[in-house]
């Protein structure tokens, strides 16, 4: 397509792997492989591991890998260097944020309450409980547009910034403003909007962030996350999980924990460096990249998409995710009673979105190797999906334990 | 070497990839590589990731892996199955088990101590001072055979059953009676003995063990750590990191937690699968294996060691590690004022060993690679290292800041 075609970033798709005879619209979920990884990983292995065994450490740089990396997803975050660390899993380091958060707070012993997206993930809010439980702090759930949940009993709020679900992307600098406007600190999640969209973590005075590297980032599956504290914060951050690669001299081997200045000292034990590694890799499409250019595309392809299931498919499939720019991630969700099944049947047919319960078919666009072609082929196979009725075949509705 | 010939395990060598002209007595710190490694890497690289990319996490069994790595450790440390789970660091699980076992004595508000190894890996310590901040409990340090330490105040226990500076193995059946005599309950560090000494965790009753697999079980940099919980608690655990992998139903997506029954609700967010599946193939060595044969020989390489070091360099060297085999983990650790340039200069003769702050000199002996012969050369190499004096060149008293 000619679009495809004039757009300089189409030439991305090329660094990556991607199967024959697929479309990838689940790159929000887990995404796909980047050619440079693969060469890496077998270097990681046989030599550095292999052949340098410890001296690698050292020799081949894995103890600062966490603080380099971070420093390469920074600007993708739009984070100042030496704000980012890669480490521990989203959950594990929601939870260093929350009670570090917390005890930011120490001189204001009457911001008692956590607020949390009232649609977030899952696991924030089982992690916010957990540590709210631990601090004898309440939890108020709200979403991150209502403002009647902020107030002076307000600690700190943890957000969103793109609705797993939904798609709806919320105005974290004007939430962010609010949050700070009644005293509190502002956490965010970034898992659905690292990479795709211009965060600003830096610039928009975010307290501290936590994403994935494993969706748009395409770090492979279960790559380490990472967490960012704001530098102004980061001389007085107490963390709750202060391993030995928090502290300022790790072989000092001292009984004592003395943190680490800087972000480092939201690191706790040793990175999966197999992992973490493939993630370094994986970042080289990015590099040189202008986030602004990769939400243009982003956009684009979403809104294309939307334009096709409003011609097309109106009667068929309601248009979950806002038609409003400013208001969209990268994903689009459509809510049909047989989101299941039909995910199934596009699956079958090597389109590859997925199901949110209980009735969201969920498409993501990573605009570095999704095309405006995907997107047309993708629509075009979901059309004959839905009005073929092929998906009411008995074989599309059968769950695995893991969808 | 007859005695390494007639050895059966001699033959376990061939299954790791060594650099040649390397002695490589650093196994404790970081394991070498299994063959078997390499090539599985490649195909969850390149097939598992890159063809079948989110299919994986059900097609090739990625979700259930934690759970199914752990029964392949589980035989190694003496564990039942269902009773260890692979997950985050060691340094998170640590905090995991701390606070849950506490959790578990909340019939007894009165026992407000956490017992912690006084010379314990400094890890543990600042986890466990962090887990008793948010607990409100008192951390006491103690030996791990200081019965002293033990009283009707005490709620829980953490020790290492190998002291991984002096390498003393700690009679961890007498220790863990010692501590449910007060009903207290035993939170046990097995990072330098899983692989090398038959742990019996379910058979003595441990309660809670976290660790690592990266140094005898040689599952790579940073491969994520295990958890085990004893059966009898697992449906009362209630851990402090519940993420959506510890969900009875992750992808049922309640913002209200549900734990799933058995080990698995240690997990917390997704496992880092690069380095969880290389971990899975690094265990082939340990297949079929009698953990009472790797004892033998892990006895035999320490103590012909300790043997040379007595006979040849007595004058030059304290032997801080046990004599007594029943105290002795798979290391051995000798003390010199100059043990760091010592460490080096060896080294540089491709002798690998590590330095412990102040003045150790560790060796560790991984049995299922290093034979009769490599004790007997890295011996030799010590003895003209030490006898030379060329330790004693500036160049090896240049610190690296990792050490």
């Amino acid at each position: 397509m000619a679009a495809d075609d004039a757009d300089p970033l189409s030439k991305l798709q090329n660094l990556f792997e991607l199967p024959a005879d697929v479309l990838y619209l689940d790159g929000n979920s887990l995404g796909a492989l980047p050619k440079a990884v693969s060469v890496v990983v077998q270097d990681v292995v046989n030599r550095q591991w292999g052949q340098d065994l410890i001296g690698s450490w050292t020799g081949a740089g894995w103890w600062q890998a966490p603080g380099r990396v971070g420093d390469r997803i920074a600007p993708i975050v739009g984070a100042d260097a030496g704000t980012v660390v890669v480490t521990d899993s989203t959950s594990v380091n929601l939870f260093k944020a929350v009670i570090a958060a917390a005890r930011l707070q120490a001189d204001s012993p009457a911001r008692r309450v956590i607020v949390i997206d009232d649609a977030t993930f899952p696991t924030d809010r089982y992690i916010v409980d957990a540590a709210a439980r631990l601090l004898g702090m309440q939890v108020r759930p709200a979403a991150p547009d209502d403002g009647s949940a902020l107030d002076e009993t307000v600690a700190l709020a943890v957000f969103c910034q793109v609705d797993f679900r939904t798609g709806v992307l919320y105005d974290l600098p004007a939430v962010t403003a609010a949050v700070h406007d009644v005293g509190a600190l502002a956490v965010w999640d970034i898992c659905h909007s690292a990479g795709v969209v211009p965060v600003g973590l830096s610039e928009h005075g975010v307290d501290l962030a936590v994403g994935c590297t494993y969706k748009y980032l395409n770090g492979g599956p279960g790559s380490p996350a990472f967490i960012y504290v704001d530098a102004g914060h980061q001389e007085r951050i107490d963390q709750p999980l202060p391993g030995w690669h928090a502290h300022a001299e790790p072989f000092g081997m001292s009984q004592e924990f003395q943190p680490i200045d800087g972000i480092e000292r939201m690191r706790t034990g040793t990175a999966p460096m197999l992992s973490l590694l493939a993630l370094e890799a994986a970042l080289t499409p990015y590099q040189d990249l202008d986030i602004a250019d990769v939400r243009a595309r982003s956009l684009d392809l979403t809104g294309l998409m939307m334009d096709f299931v409003r011609s097309e498919l109106m009667d068929e499939l309601e248009i979950v995710t806002p038609a409003d720019p400013a208001r969209r991630g990268s994903q689009v969700s459509l809510r049909h009673p047989a989101a299941y099944p039909i995910v199934q049947a596009l699956i079958a047919r090597g389109v590859v979105g997925d199901f949110r319960t209980p009735d969201i078919i969920r498409f993501g666009f990573a605009p570095l190797y999704v095309s405006r072609r995907d997107v047309l082929r993708a629509g075009e196979q979901l059309r004959q999906v839905l009005l073929s009725g092929e998906f009411q075949d008995p074989r599309f509705s059968v769950r695995s334990t893991i969808t």
